[in-house]
């Protein structure tokens, strides 16, 4: 059987910057042909970065991307690189389409395009377009109607772009047309336990392409999607080779694949196949390498690496270099502090405690026990003498006076984020957020939210999981203990704890997976064995607090369903579950 | 020709609220009986309200609407008003439908139901989603693959959905089957001039379908959304009858009809004709009524009308009676308080004046002075003690000073909002909106936000109308003409004006009208003739401030483009347009 070494890019581009991306895409190829490999595929839309959302309209910025593949061709082919197959995403438009409603200025697709010989040989658009969760493509993307077949070195290459393996269609158009070899470029974004399913769904595709299939796809944070790699290559039911989740990387393959055989284009399945060939001869017969295989990482590593890189990217790419966040003592702020420390280096976490005089001494200890522990800087300002000068012109007091404090505080991030130009992290979890549990203009203050998707019983099991690693690796444990074992409590009133108005967090958690995260209605709820008055009580928190979630910064997508783009909610609904 | 009194029903309904929609409905169909109209429409989902978003997703959501429109033609019968055949649009799911994608519960589809005799006669799903601007159907609807005509009192009348009009199809369907009358029923939401573009639309249809065409329209305020009504009928060319804008309506038109003539069900089109029978005989002939025909408002007293109603219907609806809001002196402030008067009355309107030692003598006398031409509340503040307090232990100095009284006030604001329940108000405007002119937790906080798609401009011309229509009316113009007249400030220093840092507000808003609305090129802007520097500046300002825009309050959509669901940007975007 013929060989071929693929090279399957992970690599990390910024939404909108053709340029740099461009750039990433031409380092990838240097090193895969460095390696030897004779085609290398890089992911879903790299040239634009992923998703685009109403870019995709702009048609300044779709001719860019259409420039900078065709410019991209013709630059790895005056480099000498013209041998090498390169099959990259890009964003195009169909040519001489009729216009469409909403699409006035040609029709956007989503597209693959091959590369060789310093020329775009072949080009194809995405079949299946995701329009659920956090995807938007039909109000963007005209599909494609083709199936994408390129010879190459003796062997028919089949080329799909990532949802085409989420629907059917593509893995039998690929038999159908007698490919050897899949290849799929993705932007698949992060969540808990995807990278199973994805495995278990390659394996599922190649099966029924009867041949290989090779799946890259991006790394990287952009606004609340994190894209973690996973780029697999599966083959006979098995992973034989992955790269790692989180990182950049260039996953190098060697494949014994079917020889070309066919030459018609089969047209019986929903989809046409189109066939190109770069005219490449069978490769001369070489020792294969073994192939690499990443280990699966354990559920709290992978999200513990998907926050942390989702705040870099964020940081990074918005052009900031520190952030700052309020340091209460409690576990919220101090995990997302440990991650802002693991994401751009204590050097560049600037922490405040802002004690008042209901705070408990253990809090200001235990901050100053992170920033010596982390390294990360600590500054205190008192905020004793502000509540005084307001209060004495508006005399608040119950919840109002409450919120006083935490928008004080709030205030004073902003002022010192605005005079040294720190991003402010807002330190809210899941499980605040969605009973409203959070002061808007206050606590809820930022420009992103690192554990926005966090549930509260799952920041303890991060904190204590990065506490274990830190022991495993034999440094010393970053989270204060007594930061994890005392009871919570927002201290905005004395002796205030979570628990005089939540019920205790392992039940409150379970009711949000199901209302929020499942869409199950209170009767399902109160028939699964949850308290009737519990029910009733946290599902109208969490539909009366959307007005908080609207204004609430972005934060990492984790979870099946996020407060953001897979959560869209009317503000003014009347629409209340009862559990009778 | 057999006759037909229809009634159209331009009700108000509330997302969610199922219940209460159900007694607008029945209130609607007693009028109409009573008018002895023979046919009465209401709007599209005017069961569950327009637009529910993730609500069709749940399906305890969809059952409830199922269940409510069974019930109400139950309730019809039995009231002794099964002779009127009612139309009424639900959200109905797909029957024994596999399932789909991001919609694992059922398949929710945009549905009309024809009532008579106590029952749901016929019923048939929109068969064109919208899927740009505003609209998000392909999320949440599979489409219809019917055209239903039902035949009563000896005419066949084709029924439709909105977006369906909007789309070739169903007027050719309804042609084919012979119909005698199109109704259309919608959730249309208002921007400048739809009316006119509406109008002409209907006409179209009618001529292709060759019959004429009722379409009634919901009215009513749904978080960005508003609803304005503009009920039409047409017929041979012409609008014969129409509702008023911005307010409820039962509008009720005698119509002479080509009699029913045919019983197959034609296939030829994109679309199957499904027929219904509700055995009813012809009318016997009686003396029309004149149609009553509202006359078209001007632009500004149009514009004006949606953002009373969008504020009035987002505080009654989400449960507030009164609203709170920072009263300057300056004209964004003043017009949003004279709107707010006239959307909930002055009694329930507190404005907060909070002069720093930089705002000007005429800042607070021009707040007073609206405040006792208005008879809202003011109450005054004083912020000079507060900033002196934060600044003994931060020493901010420039913009983050600046932002730091803005911040002040807005705690103020927010402490006397939860102190007394107000729903605080911003009083932006989309042209600073564009270009991040506005402080983040300081003047841009609050529930809602009136100006938010209303330029500079247009402020300015709204207030002068609303100025002059009171002098119409021989009341006291609300806003003093100084607070018209004097160049636009921001006092955050001394002798501080907008066009210190931007160009002048015509100029500005020429520029965003092209860039925001129309997706223009930097490269197409020079073409116009703007000059590139300021080009480049100001388009850098609208990237920049994306950031901003995503946690500012929701505000009624007035124009082609809002900030909101219309344009829907990342954050993280290196994508600059370049004027070369």
């Amino acid at each position: 059987m013929p060989q071929l070494r693929i090279a399957l890019a992970q690599v990390n581009p910024t939404v909108g910057d053709i340029g740099g991306n461009i750039e990433l895409v031409v380092h990838a190829v240097e090193a895969a042909a460095a390696e030897g490999a004779h085609l290398v595929a890089l992911p879903e839309m790299v040239v634009t970065g992923y998703p685009v959302e109403d870019l995709a309209l702009r048609l300044s910025f779709v001719d860019a991307s259409r420039r900078a593949t065709t410019e991209l061709a013709a630059r790895l082919g005056a480099a000498g690189l013209g041998d090498l197959a390169v099959i990259v995403g890009y964003l195009d438009r169909q040519s001489g389409a009729a216009d469409r409603v909403g699409r006035p200025k040609g029709s956007p697709q989503n597209s693959a395009a091959v590369i060789a010989d310093g020329r775009v040989v072949a080009h194809s658009a995405k079949h299946h377009l995701p329009n659920y969760g956090v995807f938007d493509e039909y109000r963007y993307f005209v599909p494609g109607q083709e199936a994408l077949v390129v010879r190459m070195h003796g062997i028919d290459v089949a080329v799909s772009i990532c949802e085409d393996i989420w629907q059917d269609g593509p893995s039998l158009a690929a038999r159908a047309a007698g490919a050897g070899l899949m290849v799929v470029i993705n932007g698949s974004p992060y969540e808990a336990n995807k990278d199973d399913v994805r495995a278990g769904l390659c394996i599922q595709r190649a099966t029924e392409a009867g041949c290989p299939l090779a799946y890259v796809n991006m790394v990287g944070g952009q606004d609340e999607l994190v894209f973690d790699g996973d780029s697999l290559v599966v083959s006979a039911g098995d992973v034989v080779a992955r790269a790692p989740q989180f990182r950049s990387d260039l996953l190098v393959v060697d494949l014994e694949l079917a020889a070309a055989c066919r030459d018609d284009s089969p047209t019986g399945g929903a989809l046409t196949v189109r066939r190109a060939d770069l005219g490449t001869s069978v490769v001369e017969t070489y020792e294969p390498r073994p192939p690499t295989r990443a280990p699966w990482l354990e559920d709290e590593a992978e999200i513990y690496g998907a926050l942390v890189l989702g705040l870099r990217d964020y940081v990074a790419k918005n052009g900031f270099r520190t952030v700052l966040l309020g340091l209460s003592g409690g576990v919220d702020s101090t995990l997302t502090a440990v991650i802002a420390c693991d994401a751009v280096g204590p050097a560049n976490v600037y922490g405040v405690s802002n004690p008042s005089d209901w705070s408990t001494r253990h809090s200001v200890d235990d901050a100053a026990e992170l920033a010596r522990r982390t390294g990360l800087h600590l500054d205190t300002v008192e905020i004793g003498e502000l509540i005084e000068t307001f209060q004495k012109q508006l005399t608040l007091d119950g919840v109002a006076e409450e919120n006083l404090q935490a928008r004080i505080r709030a205030v004073i991030w902003m002022g010192l984020s605005n005079q040294h130009g720190h991003l402010v992290l807002a330190c809210g979890n899941k499980s605040e957020l969605s009973v409203g549990y959070t002061t808007l203009y206050g606590d809820a203050v930022g420009g992103f939210a690192p554990l926005k998707d966090v549930s509260k019983t799952l920041v303890w099991k991060l904190a204590s999981w990065r506490n274990a690693s830190a022991v495993e690796r034999g440094e010393q444990p970053p989270i204060p203990e007594n930061t994890i074992s005392k009871a919570p409590s927002a201290e905005l009133r004395p002796g205030q704890l979570d628990t005089d108005s939540l019920p205790d967090y392992r039940l409150l958690d379970d009711i949000l997976d199901d209302y929020v995260e499942q869409d199950r209605s209170a009767v399902d709820l109160v028939a699964q064995g949850f308290d009737q008055d519990i029910v009733t009580r946290m599902l109208r928190l969490v539909d009366h607090a959307e007005y908080k979630r609207r204004q609430y910064p972005p934060g990492p997508k984790i979870s099946v369903r996020n407060f953001g783009r897979d959560r869209r909610l009317p503000i003014t609904s009347a629409w209340r579950e009862t559990a009778r």
